[in-house]
C-alpha cells in the first residue's frame, strides 16, 4: 500500500478535504480541537478512485486497513463488533469533497446481527429499541446496499401494522418487530439468494462499496455535470460509532446554525427533537421543537452546545451549520460545516464578523456570492403566495425580478393598458426593437423564443425589468391573442399571470411581490469591494434613466452607449427611414440633419448625468432593415406616409434583406457605405460634449467607438472621418477638449489582427456577445435550445453566452489583449458584452488584464463584487 | 547625392528592374549585349521616390545628374541639344517596374524649338517633316506636361485642315504646319501664361517631372490597387536619342513577337509600317503590313532583325515582344520584353523551349499562369461574334465558360424546355438546392444576387457549368418572368442571351461558342508540374459524374463528398422530409432506413470510380429547413402528400426557421440532436466500402468527416457513434478494413482548440469558406457587393472568398495546423473550401504544410499547376 487509505478522526484536519471529504475533514477537526465527537475513521477519496481504477473492486489492502481501524475503534469505545454483550454499532456515511445530493447518504446501526441485537437489548435495557434498530438496519441495508426495492420492505411492515390494527409505528411491540425482522430476512434471502449477512465486517465492507458505487450513479453524474464538479474527485466514507438520540427522554437530536441563515441575526437558530434519531427530524414524523426549548429539556447539554457553537464559529471564522445528538443527557457533535444563507444574511454576517474582529474585510468580501446580489436588488414574490402558487411553465431566467400583470400581445396594446393604470405583462413570440415602448410600459416580459441574450433579455436586463425568455413550453399566438402552455393552461388578452425572471418560472394568477430593502450593510460591503478591486466597472446605458440607475449602483462610467436605441423613438424614426431610402448623398445628409439635434440633445442629457465619468458612445450598429417594416401592409402604409410608391419601398426592403444579418451590413460597414452617418454622429457627440463642458464645467473626454471592425485600413477610413469632423468642431468652438477614438473587437479577425488595429484604435472594447456567436458559430437568436442540449450532454461546460467560453472566445480575446498592448502598451481595454456582468467571466477579464468591464446597470454591483473577489483570489 | 540617380544605358542590366524599371533595364541589357539601341539614359525609380519625399520637388542633385548624362549623350551621338545645325532630339518615356497603363507614356521629338527645328529641316533635307515633328511635339508636350486640353490643339489643327480643304493630315504643307505651330504657341501662352519653353533642358526637366507626377494620378493609383502593386515602387524615366521611322520610304517602324502570342508557333509574328513613327501604328491610321513583307522592303534590316530576335529570345530564354525602328535602312531596337500570350501559346512555348534545351522543366512550369488554365478547359465565345457583341450587363465571373440559351425563370421550366432540346439558361434571383435539376439542364446560370461563393457559383463550378452570379444590374422578376437590366434592356421567358462566366459579361442574343482543344503539350506540362509539387490535389465531388471528371483532370482523391446533395433527388427527398417531421426516434429511424440503400448505392458508385484513391465523405451538413418548402401553397401541398395537417407541417417549418442559418443548427449539431443520422450514414459509407472492396478488391480506407465541430467533447460524442457503428459492421463482414474519422475545421473555435480536437480527429479538412464568413463576419450570401466596395476602396487586398485572407483567416488556419501537429504529428491536413482552387491560396496552403487541397473538378489542373509553382518558389 503506497498511501494511507484510512484515517482515524484524530489523524486528520479541516485542511484535508480533498482526501477525507468535507464531512470527514470536519469530524477530524472537531476531534482535534477536543469536541465530543463519537470516534470513528474515514476511508479516503483515493480509496474510492482506486476502487474504480481496479475495475470496481475494493482491494485487500483497503479492506485490511479498514479492519485495523475497526480494531482501534473497538479499543477506544470499549465495545466489540458483533458482541452479544456490548456490541459496537457504527454509522456509514458518504462524504464527497463538495456536498452532493443524489449519492448514498447514511446507514445507521451497522453491526447489528442476531447476536448483537441481544447485546444491545441487554445493554440498553430496552428490547423494543434494539429490535427496532435491527429492523431499520436490515431495511436500510437491504435497500441501499443490496438494492432490494424499498416497497417490498414497506409491504411487510405495513402488513404487520394492519394485522395488529396499529396506526403508528410506535404501537408495534418488540415481538411484532421480531416477526418483521424474520420476514425481512426471508425477503433478503429471496432477493439475493443468500442469508442477510450476519458478519458485521462483511456488512461494513459491503456498505463502503455501496458508497463507492453511488459516486457513479446517474443522479450523481448528472449533478456533477450540472455543477461543474469533476468526476475524478471521488468520495470518502465515514465510519463512526453510533450514539443514540432515541434512547429515551434524556436523549434527542437536532440541527442548528450559529446565526440565522435568513437574516444573519447573531443567535443560535435550529430545531430539536427529544427521543429521536436524525432521520426522524428529516422525515417530519413529529414537529421539531425550537432550539431554545432544548435549554429546558437538557440545560447542561444545551449550555455545552452553545459553548461549542461559539468555539466552532470562532474556529472556522464563519457561521456553522451543525448536527448533534444527546444520548442519556450527554452531547455529541456529528457534523459541522459552513452554513448556507440568503443574500441578506450573507451581507449581515460578513459585516458583523468584521466588526467582531473575526474576519478581515477581504474575507468578508468573499462571503457573498456575486450571483446572490440579484436577490438584493429585485422584487421577489411573497413567500406565502409562493407556497400555494402553481407553476405552469418554465422558460429561461432572462432578467431577474418578479412581476404579475394582465397579459398583452403587442407593444401598442400593452402601452395603452398601462396608460390606464393596469399592471401589464408583455407577451411576445420574440421582441424586436419596435417593441421598446411596450417593454417600458410593462412590469415584465415573457417570450416564447430567444435565449439569455435575445433582444428581450438584453433590453429587459438593461431596464432592470424582469423577463422570462425562450419559454418553449408556451405557444404565443399574436394574431389570436392567446397564450397556450404545454401543461394545457390557456390564457387570453387581459388574463393575469405571474413571472419570475430569476428562476424562469411562470405562475397562474397574481402573486404579490415584495421589494427587498438594501441595508446599510450592503453598502458597507460593496465599499470594501471597491477598495480591493483593480478592475473598473462601467455600465451599458443608452438613456439618462439607465445612466442614473447605473450611477446609483456605483458604476464608474458608461462602457457602451448604443446610439440606435435613440433612433427608434417615434419622432425620430421617420427621419431614419428617410435616410435609408435616400438615393443620393444629399438626400441622406438632409435626413441626417433632422436626426442630429435629437442625438445631440440625448448625448447632452447623458453627459450631464455622468458628470466627469467617462462614456463610450458607439456609432450606429444595427443593419438598416431593422428600421423598416416587413409585412406588406405595413410597407404599404409607410410608403403612403413617406410619399413613395409601394414598389419603391418594397424594393428598398428587399435590397436590405439579409440571409444572415448577424454577418451582414452593419457596424462600421454602414459608415464605409455612408460616411455621412459617421460625420453626423461625431458632430452630435462632440457638439454635446462641448456644450455640457461649457455649461457645467465637467472635464469631458468623449470616447467614440467604431463597431464591427475587421481590419486596420477599414478602421482608419472611419476614424479619419471621425477625427477630422471632431477636430474641426473643437477648433471652431474655441474650447479645449481631448477625445478618444477606439473600436469594438467583436469579430474574430479584429482579434487576430489586433496589433495592426491598435495602430488606429486608442481603446478596445471586446464585444463578447458577437465574438461568441462568430467564434462558436452559434446564432444567439437560434441556438438557445441547442446550447442547452450541449450543456446537458456535457459537451460544453456552461452556456457560452452567460459565462465566457475561456478555451475558445477567451483564448482569442487574450490574444487580442497581448497583440494590442504590443503595439500600444497603454491601450485602454474593456468588455461590453453581457459577460461583463457575469462573475466567472469578470474573474477571467481581471486575470487577462482588462481595465474595465461594462454591464447592464443592475449587474453593476455584481461586477463590482466579482472584480474584488477576483483580485483577492489572485493574491 | 548618396546614390547614383541616373544611369546611362551602358551602365545597367536586366537585373536592375527595381531601379531602372522594366523598359530601362531591358534597354540597358540590349545595349550591354551589343544590339543597336539608340543611346540614352534612365532616371531611377529612387529619384521618383525622392521627388515625392521632397514634397513633389525635383532636387538640384537629380537635375545636375540628368544634365551630366545629357552631355555624355551629346558626345556619344555627336549632336547638340537645341542646335540649329545638328540638333539632339530625345524621347521621354515612363518605365515602371511592372508595366502599368494609365501613366504618362511617351513624349517624342523633345529638344525641338524655333532654332533646332531649322537644324532638323536642314539635316534631313525635309522641312515638312521637321515642321510636322515640331507641331507634334508642342501638342504632346502641351497636353501631357502642361495639361492643356487636347481638344484645343485639335481645334486649331482641324481648323487649318478645313481652311485648306484637306481631308488627310499629309495634305498640309510645311507652311500650313508653320502656321499651326504659331497658333499652338499662342494657345500655350494663353493657357499657361508663359511662352512655350524654348530651352530644351527646361523641356526635359518638365517632362521628367510630368512622368513622376503621373505615378500618382488617379488611374495609376486605381490600377495599382486593383493589381496589388505597391505605391512605393516609383517609376523610372527613360531618355533616349530619337531615331526616325518617318524619314521616307527607307524608314519604318514595327512591333514583333519571336513566337505567336496566340498559338505559340515558333515564327516571327508582327506588324510593320513604312515611313511611320510608333504612334502611327497604334493610331491605326494606315493598315500595317505583316512582318514578312518587311523582308521585301528592307531585306538587310529584316535579316538583322530576325537575327536579333533570335539572340534576344535565347538571351532572355523566353518569347520576346519587341519594338524597333528602321531609319534610312538601319535597324534600331527600341524595346524588348517577355511577350504576353494566350494559355494555348504559353503551353506550347513552354514545352517547345524545353525540347529546344532553352529552359528546364521547372522553368516551363512557371510559364503558365494557373488562372489561364480555365481558357483551356471551358468553351469560349467565337472571336468574330464577340467583336460585334453588345454587353448589356456585368456580374461576377462565378464559374468559367461561355454559353447562350433561352432564358427560363424556374428550375422546372428550364428542365422542361431542355428536355425538348432547347438550349436553356436558368435565370434566378438566387438559386437554392431545389434548383439543382434546373441547373443540370441549363447551359449556364445567371443570378441577380450572391457572390463568387453563393450556392449558384459553388454548384456551377462543381458541374463545370458557366455561371454569372450577383449581377446586381439585373432585376429578376420570377413571378412576372421578366429580366430587366439597368442598361434598359428587357427580356422575357424564352428570349435568348449569352453569358460569359469567365468575365461576368452578359450579352444580347446568341454568341456561338467554341470548345478549345487540350493539346498533348498541356498534358506534358501538367506531368512536369506533378513531378515537382509536393502538395496533393483532390477534388470536391458529390456524384460519380463529377468524380469521373475529376479523375480525368488528374485529381488524387476526393477531399469532400457532400452527402446532402444526394438527398435532394426526387425519390429521396420524401424520406428526408419524413425524417424531419418525425416526432420519435423510432419514426426517424424508420425514415432513415428508407434513405440508407440510396446513400449506400451512391457511395458504391463513387468508390468504384475512385478505385484505390482516397475519398473523404462528410456527414449531413445543411440546416434541415433547406429540405422543406417555405411558401404557404407549397407547405399545404406537401402536407397533403405527407398526410399531415397544414398546421403541423407549418409548425415544423416555423420551428426550423433560423434568423442566421449560417450560425444555426447544422453540421454535427444535427448528429448531436439525432445520433441516428450519424449511425445511418456511417452504415451506408462502411457498407458501400465493404461491398466494393469485396467486389473489386480496391484497397479502400473510408475517411468519414464530421462537419462544424467546435469542441473536442462534441467531436468525441459523434465520432464514438461513428466508430462503434463502423467497427460493428466491419467485424460482422469478416473483411479487414481500416478507416479514418476526422473533422472539418471551419469554425474559429475549432481552430483555436485544434490541439484538443486533434485528440479525436485523425484528419482536419479546413473549410475556409465558412471560416472566412465567421472570421470576417461576412455572410457570403449577403455581402458580395460590400466586399467589392471594400476591395475598391483598398480596405481589403482581395475578395477573401476568392483568395484566402492570409492575415486573418490564414493566421487562424496556420495556428490550427501548429496546434493539430502538436497533438498528432502525422495528422492529415487538407482544405476543401473554394480556396483550394485559387492559385495564391494554394501557394499559402503549400507554405503552411498542408497535405492536400481539394477543389471543384475543373479547378484540379489549376491547383496542380499552382502547387508546383509554389514548390518551385519555395526553393
Amino acid at each position: 500500500m503506497e498511501n494511507k487509505v484510512v484515517y482515524s478522526f484524530n489523524e486528520g484536519s479541516k485542511d484535508m478535504k480533498a482526501l477525507l471529504g468535507g464531512k470527514g475533514a470536519n469530524l477530524a477537526e472537531m476531534t482535534k480541537i477536543g469536541l465530543p465527537v463519537p470516534f470513528g475513521f474515514t476511508v479516503t477519496t483515493e480509496a474510492c478512485n482506486k476502487y474504480y481504477e481496479d475495475g470496481k473492486k475494493i482491494s485487500d489492502d483497503v479492506i485490511q486497513a479498514i479492519y485495523e481501524k475497526l480494531e482501534e475503534l473497538e479499543i477506544v469505545t470499549g465495545k466489540k463488533f458483533g458482541s452479544a454483550e456490548n456490541p459496537l454499532l457504527v454509522s456509514v456515511r458518504s462524504g464527497a469533497v463538495i456536498s452532493m445530493p443524489g449519492m448514498m447518504d447514511t446507514i445507521l446501526n451497522l453491526g447489528l446481527n442476531d447476536q448483537s441485537v441481544e447485546g444491545l437489548a441487554t445493554r440498553t435495557n430496552n428490547r423494543r429499541f434494539a429490535m427496532d434498530s435491527y429492523r431499520r438496519f436490515i431495511q436500510m441495508f437491504g435497500d441501499v446496499v443490496q438494492e432490494i426495492p424499498k416497497e417490498k420492505f414497506d409491504k411487510i411492515f405495513d402488513g404487520r401494522k394492519e394485522l395488529k390494527g396499529a396506526k403508528f409505528d410506535v404501537e408495534l411491540t418488540a415481538e411484532d418487530l421480531e416477526e418483521i425482522i424474520k420476514q425481512y430476512k426471508v425477503l433478503v434471502k429471496e432477493e439475493t439468494g443468500a442469508e442477510f449477512p450476519q458478519d458485521p465486517k462483511v456488512q461494513l465492507i459491503e456498505a463502503v462499496k455501496a458508497v463507492f458505487r453511488s459516486w457513479m450513479n446517474d443522479r450523481a453524474i448528472l449533478y456533477r455535470k450540472l455543477n461543474g464538479i469533476s468526476g475524478s474527485l471521488g468520495t470518502a466514507v465515514n465510519v463512526q460509532s453510533m450514539v443514540f438520540g432515541n434512547m429515551g427522554n434524556d436523549s434527542g437530536t437536532g440541527v442548528a446554525f450559529t446565526r440565522s441563515p435568513s437574516t444573519g441575526e447573531k443567535k443560535i437558530f435550529g430545531e430539536f427533537l427529544v427521543n429521536a434519531q436524525g432521520e426522524d427530524v428529516v422525515a417530519g414524523v413529529r414537529t421539531p421543537l425550537n432550539i431554545d426549548e432544548m435549554e429546558k429539556a437538557f440545560p447542561e447539554a444545551y449550555k455545552n452546545f452553545v459553548h461549542i457553537a461559539d468555539v466552532l464559529e470562532k474556529h472556522y471564522k464563519d457561521t456553522q451549520d451543525m448536527e448533534f445528538t444527546v444520548e442519556d443527557g450527554k452531547l455529541y457533535m456529528l457534523q459541522t460545516r459552513n452554513g448556507k444563507r440568503t443574500a441578506q444574511a450573507a451581507v449581515k454576517i460578513a459585516v458583523d464578523m468584521v466588526a467582531e474582529g473575526l474576519i478581515d474585510k477581504e474575507t468578508a468580501v468573499t462571503r457573498l456570492e456575486p450571483a446572490q446580489i440579484d436577490q438584493l436588488l429585485h422584487p421577489m414574490f411573497n413567500a406565502e403566495d409562493l407556497k400555494n402558487a402553481k407553476v405552469i411553465a418554465k422558460g429561461k431566467p432572462a432578467s431577474p425580478g418578479a412581476a404579475f400583470g394582465h397579459i398583452y400581445f403587442t407593444a401598442e396594446e400593452a402601452t395603452v393598458a398601462a396608460a390606464k393604470g393596469e399592471k401589464v405583462l408583455l407577451v411576445r413570440a420574440e421582441t424586436s426593437p419596435e417593441d421598446l415602448a411596450g417593454m417600458v410600459a410593462a412590469e415584465g416580459i415573457l417570450t416564447e423564443r430567444g435565449g439569455m441574450t435575445s433582444h428581450a433579455a438584453v433590453v429587459a436586463r438593461g431596464m432592470g425589468k424582469c423577463c422570462v425568455a425562450g419559454c418553449s413550453e408556451a405557444k404565443v399566438n399574436e394574431a389570436n391573442k392567446t397564450l397556450k402552455f404545454e401543461s394545457g393552461a390557456e390564457y387570453k388578452e387581459g388574463d393575469v399571470i405571474s413571472i419570475n425572471g430569476s428562476t424562469g418560472e411562470v405562475y397562474d394568477g397574481a402573486l404579490r411581490t415584495e421589494e427587498p430593502g438594501v441595508s446599510g450593510d450592503f453598502a458597507t460591503l460593496m465599499g470594501w469591494a471597491d477598495e480591493i478591486r483593480t478592475l473598473k466597472v462601467r455600465a451599458n446605458a443608452d438613456n439618462p434613466r439607465d445612466a442614473r440607475q447605473a450611477v446609483e449602483f456605483g458604476c464608474e462610467g458608461i462602457g457602451l452607449c448604443r446610439t440606435e436605441h435613440m433612433f427608434f423613438e417615434e419622432e425620430r424614426i421617420p427621419a431614419i427611414r428617410r435616410m435609408i431610402v435616400s438615393k443620393t448623398v444629399e438626400e441622406r445628409k438632409a435626413a441626417l440633419e433632422i436626426i442630429k439635434p435629437y442625438q445631440q440633445g440625448d448625448f447632452k442629457e447623458m453627459y450631464k448625468v455622468m458628470e466627469d465619468r467617462p462614456m463610450t458612445i458607439r456609432l450606429l450598429d444595427p443593419p438598416l432593415h431593422e428600421f423598416l417594416p416587413h409585412t406588406e401592409d405595413e410597407i404599404r402604409e409607410l410608403a403612403k406616409d413617406m410619399g413613395l410608391t409601394y414598389e419603391d419601398l418594397q424594393n428598398v426592403v428587399d435590397n436590405l434583406h439579409e440571409v444572415n444579418p448577424m454577418l451582414g451590413t452593419r457596424g462600421c460597414r454602414l459608415d464605409i457605405l455612408y460616411p455621412e452617418i459617421a460625420v453626423m454622429q461625431t458632430e452630435a457627440i462632440i457638439g454635446a460634449a462641448l456644450e455640457v463642458k461649457k455649461e457645467c464645467g465637467y472635464d469631458i473626454v468623449p470616447e467614440i467607438m467604431i463597431p464591427l471592425t475587421i481590419e486596420k485600413k477599414e478602421l482608419k477610413f472611419v476614424s479619419d472621418i471621425v477625427r477630422e469632423t471632431a477636430d474641426k468642431l473643437i477648433a471652431e468652438s474655441g474650447i479645449e477638449m481631448k477625445y478618444m477614438v477606439g473600436t469594438m473587437v467583436e469579430v474574430p479577425r479584429a482579434a487576430l489582427t489586433a496589433d495592426e488595429i491598435a495602430e488606429e484604435a486608442e481603446f478596445f472594447s471586446f464585444g463578447t456577445n458577437d465574438m461568441t456567436q462568430m467564434t462558436l458559430g452559434f446564432s444567439r437568436d437560434d441556438t438557445a435550445d441547442l446550447v442547452n442540449t450541449y450543456v446537458d450532454k456535457g459537451l460544453l461546460e456552461e452556456d457560452p453566452f452567460k459565462t465566457i467560453d475561456v478555451d475558445g472566445v477567451g483564448k482569442i480575446v487574450e490574444m487580442a489583449v497581448k497583440l494590442g498592448k504590443q503595439t500600444r502598451p497603454n491601450i485602454k481595454l474593456g468588455v461590453c458584452g453581457e459577460h461583463g456582468g457575469d462573475p466567472k467571466s469578470v474573474e477571467f477579464f481581471h486575470k487577462i488584464g482588462l481595465n474595465y468591464v461594462s454591464c447592464s446597470p443592475f449587474r453593476v454591483p455584481v461586477a463590482r463584487l466579482a472584480a474584488a473577489q477576483a483580485a483577492i483570489k489572485e493574491k
